[in-house]
């Protein structure tokens, strides 16, 4: 993705509208968290099953604008907060590899420390 | 953003720790809301002005591994669906420019439906 | 439950705490959505049938905790609100009643607009 | 509030729509945070002060509703997993006390792991 190159978009609508005021990190977190919250309610009766089928459904559709919403805020949020967002997500993914060693984790969806 | 490089980083790491049963859509929408929560309590009880300031505090390196999660389990969710991120974000982006016109929402916070 | 008793207790703690103007609607609503995201995150890699046996379970007490949590800040949400919260409960009832009719929506889960 | 009464009329409305497997707790804890992000939405764009006047809004009613269905699935929650959800309250409120020593965090809202 040209992460980039959506992050200047992303500022040009927003600087469009006069809603700078608004994007603060406060508030972006709420609307980050409320977009996630409508990915959830796409599957909230689903089971597994359906959830893996659900881009052949009507609902195809509604998930992604829904997970693109959740991005969008989620690029947004780290403009405004100044983060590097592809360094972050790498540096978290090198602590998860450390905290979850493939051989003690291995087919289990344990958190780490229920391992012992 | 290499998303593309992330996107098989993150299904290497789940290979290797045969965690592909665990990745459902369900599953990780109920994760990305889940680490959306999370950061939301990094922001709950600052004022804006707080949360503009967030990186020069001590809370800085939770907020950018917060955000990472977000971003990491909203890539993983659109990989196992099949979804193009960048074009879900750039067709999502050309919807609500259209939604929210310009001369129309300009300073204004309302959703456009309040608008009249 | 003695709603009443409850919401009195929670005045009191937040009163002892000088906590009342951090307990704004706006950072209430944050602290209900955190808490419910903690809650997902203890049912988020289980099957359902794993989910309904989890009071047998080690994080039996964290789901009690989490669930009071969630309870908690929805009753002070509430009284913040001058809402009363039975009433609420009762009349959001009536209109699911009328919003889902029985006879039309038997053993599906989808959202009425689906039904037609 | 007369949760037990609460809790009955929902046991009802769910049986008569035959809606039971879909209460599994870990669809419940989806449905708690999905309503949790409806709340988060309207308020994730106002200020601290117009928050506090919301009640006086168009969205007064809209408020009642999503705090309703915050507690609504809530009570459902505790119900099908057996907790007694008024006693799991007075519980964690104890918790809370011990964690949170008035004369430690008066006027504070830092989380006590920061007080030292």
């Amino acid at each position: 993705v040209d992460l980039d190159g959506i992050r200047e978009l992303l500022r040009d609508f927003v600087r469009e509208r006069e809603w700078q005021r608004f994007h603060t990190p406060k508030n972006l977190a709420m609307a980050l968290a409320g977009e996630a919250g409508e990915v959830l309610e796409l599957f909230q009766w689903l089971t597994p099953e359906e959830s893996l089928a659900i881009m052949s459904t009507a609902k195809a559709e509604a998930v992604r604008d829904e997970v693109a919403d959740v991005a969008t805020y989620c690029i947004r949020l780290a403009d405004v907060l100044g983060i590097d967002l592809e360094a972050a997500i790498r540096a978290k993914l090198v602590k998860n590899v450390a905290k979850y060693p493939a051989d003690k984790v291995r087919g289990k969806a344990l958190k780490y420390t229920e391992l012992d």
